[in-house]
């Protein structure tokens, strides 16, 4: 039995419930989904820091979101993180958990928008309250694999 | 780091979301939540049953739901479990994880039953799907215990 299970299934129906509910402006309904993930992200990351030391730079930053984060929230680590070392960051996950359930055919690509909205919210909740303030996309290439690109917002 | 924490975390968004956007009658938010609790615990369910044997009896599943789907989503078991041997069952955790982020004192009790609408749903939604149709309510001692009580419905 998979750990994340019973995070995966809430997540499913958080998705449903707000898509059935609230508002048939899909724009709407990702920003709700990505704020949802933003508030998580900041819980959970100041909870998983709490005993942690200081970090060095932005990129041992990216780093705990990789390796520590990701394995809270998906029990698995990044597969492979990228940077042009001018800002911009790409996690790319190779068997994105939340993905599982939606179908690997082409003409279920337009789904993975909804899929992935709470995840880039995770990444940037977690960010910000590390001091890092980004925006966060994510692509769908081959299903289930997926990237979450990061672009530091400087202050 | 609790292993359970970003289901936790989700949960919680979820009632604060519900609270916000949906309805302004109590009762039809903790339904709202009952509901989603139900369908998440339909899914779980199965997952967790897809290699077990087939239960002996009605007690012999609620031994299961206290144990293995407990420890699923709980991360441990039900600390207590009671029967009339004609169809109530009482399940009580002595340390409720979904009511953690609930201040002890009695001036917010009255808060608790939007806490626990959603896990009365998971109880509700794994009985079901092991055949056995019910109806699970819950109610809070001493923070942070909790009981929850199934009346089963013969068919």
């Amino acid at each position: 039995m998979a750990d994340e299970a019973p995070f995966q299934f809430l997540h499913n129906e958080v998705i449903q419930y707000i898509y059935k509910s609230a508002e048939t402006d899909n724009g709407r309904n990702i920003a709700t989904l990505e704020n949802m993930g933003y508030r998580v992200g900041q819980g959970l990351i100041e909870r998983l820091t709490k005993d942690t030391a200081r970090f060095k730079d932005e990129l041992d930053v990216m780093k705990f979101v990789c390796k520590d984060f990701w394995t809270c929230v998906f029990k698995k680590q990044i597969d492979n993180l990228r940077t042009n070392h001018q800002g911009i960051y790409v996690l790319q996950d190779n068997k994105f958990r939340l993905l599982s359930q939606l179908s690997a055919g082409k003409q279920y690509l337009e789904h993975a928008p909804k899929y992935l909205a709470f995840s880039c919210g995770l990444v940037r909740g977690a960010l910000s309250n590390l001091g890092v303030k980004s925006i966060v996309t994510a692509e769908v290439s081959i299903m289930p694999a997926c990237k979450f690109q990061i672009m530091i917002q400087k202050m």
